[in-house]
């Protein structure tokens, strides 16, 4: 299963950790996990390319049970219990309010940030660059030895009422966070493979 | 620049190869990227998760003159050079008819098909899952040893209209692919801190 492939360059443990051993966790165990990791994670992850340096991923933890209680309602029923059994919980959501930093992140075009006047492509913008971040951040969490559990299934005009109620974040995907409990998974889902997916012009 | 962060558990080199040392290139040399090294890319990120197993990810990889033809008039302007030099392009895509596959994907509910009947709930589906895997992809062609180049800077419909007439994909991300050429970067742009990223509740 961990077979390294010879035309890759990253080493075969790395390969096994991001990828082809890491799973969806669906329980966790009661470790915490700490602001010291997730400042690892970031100080990591946020490398990572966005378009013109955008950078709009906002990413709020839930940590507490008042905080985590504010979140569940809004969950798809499936979805709440394990989020509640969660040490972390993560909130990924993109800031169409991005353009405001770019005089800072992107300064070797002082006129960025007027491309972005336009509300709605903005908006399309900050989805696309703050999932591109997500991805990251998921590969950033397996970095740290920790389990992600990602997570769609939510209301997100509730999520967006209740955790940004000034209106210029877009809650994307939400995700758990911790060390693999018992029965975490299940078997591996099968993947497309390459020529279903590739096609060479 | 490079020091291993005490809480990760990801080796520092591979740390080095995937974020903090890896750069967006602009500039490529001749040396060709094979068939065999986007297979292992694939193989290796294949396993990144996405919603219910989605995968709506779909590659079209352009290596000859005549492909790269067909894309460069789409292109801004700033764009074309660096693509024209590029040995191999990748048109990035997500698939809007990617629940046809969920029977084999996610055969776990038998009926997840039926819960993407709606268009634009698949649209929106597809278009998160497939930007999750483009991240993915990145993140896969630097585990190789390559550089990638990618660039948002185009114009969909009538990248769509001219790789994908049958109407169900849509084009997300550009990204050219190899090792880097002279002057292949500028110098590293800032990155938002910690603390305008993040919020703990």
């Amino acid at each position: 299963m961990t077979v390294t492939q010879s035309e890759l360059v990253l080493d075969a443990e790395a390969q096994a950790l991001l990828f082809r051993e890491a799973r969806t966790a669906n329980t966790f165990s009661d470790e915490p996990v700490t602001d010291e990791q997730m400042r690892a994670v970031y100080e990591l992850i946020k490398w990572g390319p966005t378009s013109m340096n955008q950078q709009p991923l906002r990413i709020v933890l839930l940590r507490s049970d008042e905080a985590k209680a504010r979140l569940l309602p809004h969950l798809m029923e499936g979805n709440r219990g394990k989020t509640e059994q969660a040490p972390l919980v993560a909130l990924l959501a993109a800031d169409t309010d991005f353009h405001e930093n770019l005089p800072k992140t992107f300064p070797i075009k002082p006129d960025a940030k007027d491309i972005f006047a336009e509300p709605g492509f903005r908006e399309s913008n900050a989805r696309l660059n703050a999932t591109l971040q997500i991805g990251y951040f998921f590969l950033g969490i397996r970095s740290a030895g920790l389990a992600v559990g990602p997570m769609t299934g939510f209301d997100a005009a509730g999520v967006n009422a209740e955790f940004f109620p000034e209106g210029k974040n877009r809650a994307l995907v939400v995700a758990n966070i911790g060390r693999p409990g018992e029965d975490a998974w299940s078997d591996r889902l099968p993947r497309l493979d390459y020529d279903e997916v590739v096609t060479t012009l």
